[in-house]
């Protein structure tokens, strides 16, 4: 994956996850304050359950994917992993990035499970997705042996974004349905995809010339870069936020003219039982 | 920047800050205490909105006219950041300054926009000001490659002051309106302005003779010096504190001649509606 | 106890409690929420006491049998601890495992005063629980001087399970009773249990064939390998809890013929007004 | 201070003000255990204050001979601060010193006057209680360049102590009058007591014979030891609770023969209703 693909791709994927939760969570909390107002299909459990459970399933599907991308690619492992004839341990890099997806691919396995049945709290979700990106911080964090500096440095600034998400994602296990810890979640994994961009710019620039990897101006100037990152993806989030709040707001002042809703009334109140 | 007016500047903006917020909190917890002795108009939400958007307004004039300065200034970039003829970066601390401005001036707008609307939960304000300090400590923590020991010392002072501010603001967003959080605020801010202060004449004496950058007695006595600026933060902190809830209390006790208020009995009752 | 027994001694013992614990609160759990089904006695707090005590007799006597095995086995120090004639400490080792296993006795041994007496406040236990594995992890924190580069490695990933749990079970002190927390403590436990094993391997391979200490390539793999070795616990500990709840449900659902607890009404009701 | 003395001084101090907070807290927590045997009048929170406020003029009384001790003893500073002739501060260590015996002192005044005036949260004493441990611990981190293996190591373990004190206490603004948070600053102020005195043996060994600083036995045995101290201080604070706990139990079960307090009803009115 040492290439600007490989960086973009996870990078585009985190940065719609980031857009997709904020857009879920402003509908959620816009629908959750105007109750009053009727928009309490939209905010019922049954349909959040459905929700959570669609999203898992497209995560699960990425994660499958990933991992056989991964292992039977042109110069993938196929499942090997010593090297018995030069004794050492080969494809180590495809091998990580299949264990970051398999966590991944666990927490919405166990999501799913969570949302579909009524063993466990439901609470598990946030620690599973606090321990996935935990997992991801922390196989990048001794990914670094012997690299440049500057190849160091902009990874370094990664697990800020990366451990940032996954200690708000631990705090929402005790603080759930705070909007304030899911718009900083949000925004942090916006961070991390843009993030993936720029080092896939930095270290393997599309137009050719390579940065100095050891100037300290170039050092200096990734990191108020990142500031400028963190700048944009609060705005992106603020302005995804601030549109689906007044989207919300204004479809429930004026209703489409044919109420879809009153066609299945029984649908809806055993919904509304569930949600007491 | 780097001279000993580059210091003195934020340095009297961060005490003069420290003190303002000192007051307002004294006021705001002295009036909601002795709201039995007729002092809610000081302690409606109307006023406090209005304190906190005029407050903002100016933190956004004094950010904007701060990345101006840094910008349009004798010797700043005016735009420019990448020289193309040396091929490297230039006025990067400039353009560091005007980052850390711009993450203070966004906090402030997002106040603002809080306060004047009612979309967003209100908390969000301390979280973006923590978001403004981590921001200047992490511009300030990757700010010292390659200077004198003492240089970099006094800066790492600096950044408990700065990440103190941040995290205390942080947890603000959990505990809102906890006068002891808020203090502690104060005070930390009020050291951060004196420590600006002390770096300017530790670097740039004014007086001339400069201070020998490797002698550890200059270390040990700029760390006990961190102590005693911190021991004189609580002292102004306290009094400020004291005379701002006695003074309030006083006057509650002995109220003018004249109750102005009593003239417009229509705008206090529409607050003393919004406050329920 | 630099072997593979030594090490798979402890792996096993960790293992074993990890199980333990999983199906522990899995039962409390599955029974406080089936209350309503008949299941009181099971989730009675006498039966509880009782599980406590057994638990901890039992620790307490793995804790005074490893102290005695590190002190009076074969080449054990028998309470020496200074050797006078070469002047400097003898049998470091043994007497810091000694110290470790104290630390497990002293938790079991104040959960038993605890449970029997009603002087000082339970959540004391969680405290004396974390204080023994930070005690542990404190000690190999010390262990490493001087070891090779994979060998120091192996025992910091070590050091990340150890001060979890003890993370966790401080955070207990404060939510007690949170199944979450509960299991993530049980997961991180069984961790330390395989990863003990793993290492055992990697430092003491059974087979022959040493490990290349220095390899870069043996660092990322190992890395690898913990986080193989969470999934797999995390895998067991969601199997076993999954497990047990599901058996507890379908006993409560089909009682057995003779219901043996009709035979001693008095004892039940003795534990449900306790339970009040 | 760099002598026997000079660490076994505070020390015992520190040792001391670790079982009297044991008792106080024991006593404190019985009383208000058995308050229907009528113990009210020891619990009642004019009793607390006065406590508190004798407790706060001793530590005053010890701070500020402390810092006279420091300023003007045989070799002290007397006030002089900068050595004019050689260019360099003079007496470092003895200013620091007192500047940690200065904000033990601050903390004490400000637990005065908030337990006398009724202006302030009573929980700043915690957090000023927080700050001295602070302020002593960060002068101690900074106190140490070039010095050798061993006396760093020692100071290093110190400052776990100093710092856990420092964080309970931060705690307990939120969780204030929580007894488990309690005794483990009680446990963790006996450690540091302790630790003084074995800080002293080690650097300064009054019987002769100097330890080799730079052993790496000395240095594992130095750990092992601190976990030691650490058992015994928990021995220590566990026996004198208990004992307290059990003397309160004891005495309200067997009045004393003539009931001094029925000689003065009023007052305990008083008190009674300023409890409410």
């Amino acid at each position: 994956m040492g290439s600007f693909k490989g960086h973009a791709l996870p990078g585009s994927f985190f940065f719609l996850v980031g857009l997709w939760w904020t857009g879920k969570y402003a509908l959620l909390h816009a629908t959750r304050r105007n109750k009053n107002l009727g928009s309490f299909r939209l905010a019922s459990r049954a349909t959040q359950r459905r929700l959570e459970v669609a999203e898992s399933c497209v995560v699960i599907l990425f994660s499958v994917v990933g991992i056989l991308a991964e292992q039977f690619a042109a110069n993938g492992p196929r499942l090997h992993l010593y090297d018995s004839v030069e004794k050492h341990w080969a494809f180590l890099m495809n091998w990580q990035h299949s264990t970051m997806y398999l966590f991944f691919g666990l927490a919405a396995t166990v999501t799913v499970i969570l949302h579909t049945t009524e063993g466990a709290p439901v609470a598990i979700d946030r620690l599973m997705l606090a321990v996935a990106f935990f997992n991801e911080g922390f196989l990048f964090l001794y990914h670094l042996h012997g690299r440049s500096a500057l190849d160091v440095h902009v990874h370094q600034l990664l697990l800020y974004a990366i451990f940032g998400v996954a200690i708000v994602a631990a705090l929402e296990v005790f603080q759930r349905g705070n909007i304030i810890l899911e718009l900083l979640r949000c925004c942090l994994t916006v961070v991390q995809g843009t993030w993936f961009w720029q080092i896939g710019f930095v270290l393997y620039p599309p137009g050719g010339a390579d940065w100095d990897q050891k100037d300290v101006g170039n050092m200096m100037f990734i990191t108020m870069c990142y500031s400028w990152h963190l700048a944009f993806s609060m705005l992106i989030v603020a302005l995804l936020y601030s549109a689906t709040s007044c989207g919300v707001r204004f479809r429930l002042k004026n209703p489409p003219p044919m109420e879809m809703g009153l066609l299945k009334p029984r649908g809806r109140e055993a919904e509304s039982e569930e949600e007491i």
